[in-house]
């Protein structure tokens, strides 16, 4: 099984109190198709401009990412610029170029259109609409978004919960939406809203799950430095999709496991600017961490 | 076994955003010894004036703690009063009023001198060193801080923990401690500072434990609805070294059960003003929590 990716495809330039990168390969879609891949086959729909770096597309390839529903267009490719403060948890944008993605209408290709499992990676919830609109029978569809969003375009993104089964958000998005500070409240709140599993980001603290069976804390996998967590909730939600798409039996079965695999997975992107760290690691890797996580959990 | 216990015995006067509760029973050690009450004997050091309700000693007495080290002096008791914000998660303190405990000098009644596990709760770092002085050969101490000591007497405090089995902190006093924002980073730190157990406390997000065995990840029980906050963490640690106290086997072997069991009576603190819930709750009732905790964190 596979996993359609829809989101962002983007040259970040990141500035940390250590470092200063430009163009490195970024965007919602790349870093969760990267992640998903460890796990599933992916489709990726995005758009880049002319100047896209062929050796970028050259890593898509190397991870089996299907860049059938990439559309390389004249103009420039989306590019964000942003700053991290000293302890790594706020962010500043210092610039953003929209390029081609200001016009972007995703079109599906027919090889795309009966994937099962959608992840809508943080990207315009109307973009996000529109993918969807055009899946045949999707069985699982997730969204994850960002707080523009919930400024500039909370009608929309209103609709778009109502027709999702899961929603992810990170914990500040969630009090945003609800307008709720207890955590557990504000998942009741965006369960009413209609996705039936609702996952709170919440950093180096890990993430929480709201589903049928109840809550589910999922640790973040303890890491002694952090290089760059740009990309992390994207790689998290992607490997989530990616381990889920490739499990037997029923979500609820699964989910759980999913999200310690997308958490494991986030732990290696932020050990790296952009995506340098993630491309790296094997999967083996990825399961000698979820191991660990078991023993650091258990009790 | 019996865990001594030492720490503030106060009234608190609290306001939160919802409610206003004039002089409550608080202080560290009345939360960390009702705590560990539910799991051993407890014999408390404290002090208090002759203001002190009646009432409040029968509270103590009903939870079987020893008051024999519990000085009664002509005076006031120790009043703290503090404001929450909304979100529960600041607080100022509004009036702090030492009196009697301006001049405390703990002195250990000869039944009190054997006990194998002691918890120096939040006071001052030289009434710790001055209560540890009089003991004979504890098997397990553990120590508790606040920001206030790492401000005004951190010579103390530094001497302190060299003397430690186990430092609690929290993040925030960890990082101000090492200057270090990882908390893994600043655990290794508190490391060579002496004790072989680290654990920080991080509120609604759990805990975390770094010991011979490695680090483990502590959940908090999720709430729905938290009241009143203060003597959460000296729940908390009182918690856990009750459970200590009276398990069988190792420290290594029972700290990570012990760590769950604290935080299952400190969320039963919070969900009442100062010791109103946590007083009320039936050893049955925590045990159905930790189930719960077992089953929220499984994959």
């Amino acid at each position: 099984m596979s996993v359609l990716i829809v989101g962002s495809t983007a040259l970040d330039s990141i500035k940390t109190p250590k470092a200063e990168n430009p163009k490195l390969l970024g965007g919602s879609a790349s870093h969760a198709a990267v992640a998903a891949s460890f796990f599933s086959r992916v489709k990726m729909v995005g758009v880049v401009g002319n100047d896209f770096p062929r050796r970028y597309l050259d890593l898509y390839r190397r991870h089996k990412i299907d860049l059938e529903g990439l559309q390389i267009l004249t103009g420039k490719t989306f590019h964000w610029s942003g700053e991290y403060e000293i302890n790594m948890n706020n962010r500043r944008t210092l610039l953003t170029e929209l390029g081609v993605f200001e016009t972007f209408n995703p079109t599906l290709p027919k090889s795309y259109q009966a994937s099962e499992f959608v992840l809508l990676a943080n990207i315009a919830p109307a973009l996000q609409h529109h993918v969807l609109n055009q899946m045949r029978r999707p069985k699982f569809v997730v969204a994850d978004t960002m707080d523009l969003w919930l400024n500039i375009a909370l009608p929309d993104l209103l609709k778009l919960i109502k027709r999702l089964d899961g929603f992810v958000l990170n914990d500040s998005e969630a009090h945003q939406l609800t307008k709720e500070d207890n955590v557990f409240k504000a998942m009741k709140k965006i369960h009413q809203l209609g996705p039936k599993y609702v996952i709170i980001k919440k950093g180096s603290h890990g993430s929480i799950l709201s589903g049928p069976r109840g809550f589910f804390i999922c640790p973040a996998y303890p890491l002694h430095s952090v290089v760059d967590p740009t990309g992390a909730g994207d790689s998290f939600v992607g490997g989530m999709m990616g381990y889920l798409a490739t499990s037997r039996g029923s979500i609820d079965n699964n989910i759980r496991r999913a999200m310690i695999y997308g958490s494991v997975t986030a732990s290696f992107c932020c050990e790296g600017f952009g995506l340098t760290c993630t491309t790296r690691v094997k999967r083996s890797q990825i399961d000698r961490r979820v191991k660990e996580l078991e023993k650091l959990t258990r009790f």
